[in-house]
């Protein structure tokens, strides 16, 4: 949980040194320039979306540590899981002190998560190990390019939540040895990678068209930093290289 | 993980206040009569069987949280999940400070552990809730009697993965729940838990007759404890009476 641990319970004005005035109500304060309801609401949708996406991965992983050929690789696929739920538990922490209920603020984003993971279930174990690599990858990434708009506090919990849970080194290593002793495989999972793309898409235009108070996040407010059209062009080529380099990480082509 | 986590690396040679001579060899001692091959082998068989029952129910409790007819209820299922792996986690530390591998000790009780779950696949939310309270109750049972029989350290690190996870009181308070809102629920699932445990008892035989080394744990050594014919059949009530309370706790006969 690393960087989210100390934040729990805090409810100061942030980390830019205003005194200590009376006692704030249990609802942390925004910074300066970070308090309008427009922000707020779209702070509760992030870290809504983020918790029902870490509590929805730790279903797949222990799905996944079910499809596991081994003991070894089903404890391992358990442990990812378990690292899911600990940054789950953060989040809904974070919306409970900030007197938001975290189920009110996840349920906007369950069909959307359901439809991805209808339409993208995997048919094997290697599958399942792409989809967890490749799409869970896209996600965190961007995430991270979000946190550019958000306040110092906020930025802080997601990042803590976004560490690598040991996840990465374990696929590409599974998916590397599976493409070495079969080569075959290796198309059939550029394919996939690539639906998991195309699905991942659609579901992410479905979500900022629904919700207003997320995509303007992006857009920035009176007081606050956002994105101009070039910078949303960069953004998404970084979002693009990052993703063909995990496909070429695991011997695949994007 | 209550009482085990102080048991992790230590390799004194049990509570009995023996003077600390030459370090010891990775292995942990075993106390003076409880030394013989055999035991070690049922020792290991018990934790290798107690390693997998955690991981399995792990994974039954993240498909059980997949159920959930609401967010509260799947982060709550999951969290018990998360229980069980620390569970287990303990179990495969102890089994490697042993010197033996823990897929090792677990692989001969995967088939009869997975025959269970198969015959016994939840149909349901609610059938799910109670295999997990009825049929993890009469496990904990059990392996609490076999505690009588095992040395202390052993003893001690048993008793405390049968720690309660908070899953009790869930499920009796959403299986009574269901059946105030339609009575007619009672009936399906008392015959359910009633075919539960009729699956268990078929496994167990069948593990008690592939694994000698288990089975005699119960009947003792030349200088181990062992139970009688009259204890078993002791020891055999009891099982049946506490199930019974749990049925009734959930408002079903047995």
């Amino acid at each position: 949980m690393g960087a989210a641990g100390g934040t729990g319970g805090t409810s100061g004005g942030g980390p830019g040194g205003e005194p200590a005035g009376v006692p704030e109500a249990v609802e942390p304060a925004f910074p300066e320039g970070w308090s309008d309801p427009d922000y707020h609401a779209a702070v509760v949708d992030l870290l809504g979306l983020l918790a029902l996406t870490e509590l929805v991965a730790f279903e797949r992983l222990a799905d996944d540590a079910a499809l596991a050929p081994t003991l070894p690789d089903k404890a391992a696929l358990a442990g990812m899981a378990v690292a899911e739920y600990g940054h789950f538990v953060v989040l809904r922490d974070r919306l409970e002190a900030m007197g938001v209920d975290p189920a009110a603020a996840m349920e906007p984003f369950v069909a959307p998560v359901e439809a991805f993971h209808e339409r993208t279930a995997p048919g094997d174990w290697l599958e399942g190990l792409v989809k967890a690599y490749v799409g869970d990858g896209i996600g965190i990434d961007f995430y991270r390019e979000i946190t550019a708009y958000v306040d110092p506090a906020t930025r802080a919990l997601v990042v803590g939540v976004l560490a690598d849970t040991g996840h990465a080194e374990f696929v590409v290593g599974r998916v590397r040895a599976a493409i070495a002793a079969d080569p075959r495989v290796a198309g059939r999972l550029a394919l996939w990678g690539r639906r998991l793309v195309g699905e991942a898409l659609g579901q992410a235009q479905r979500v900022a068209a629904e919700r207003d108070a997320l995509s303007t996040l992006l857009v920035g407010g009176a007081e606050r930093p956002g994105a101009d059209l070039a910078e949303m062009g960069r953004m998404l080529a970084r979002l693009t290289e990052a993703h063909t380099r995990r496909m070429a990480a695991l011997g695949l082509s994007a």
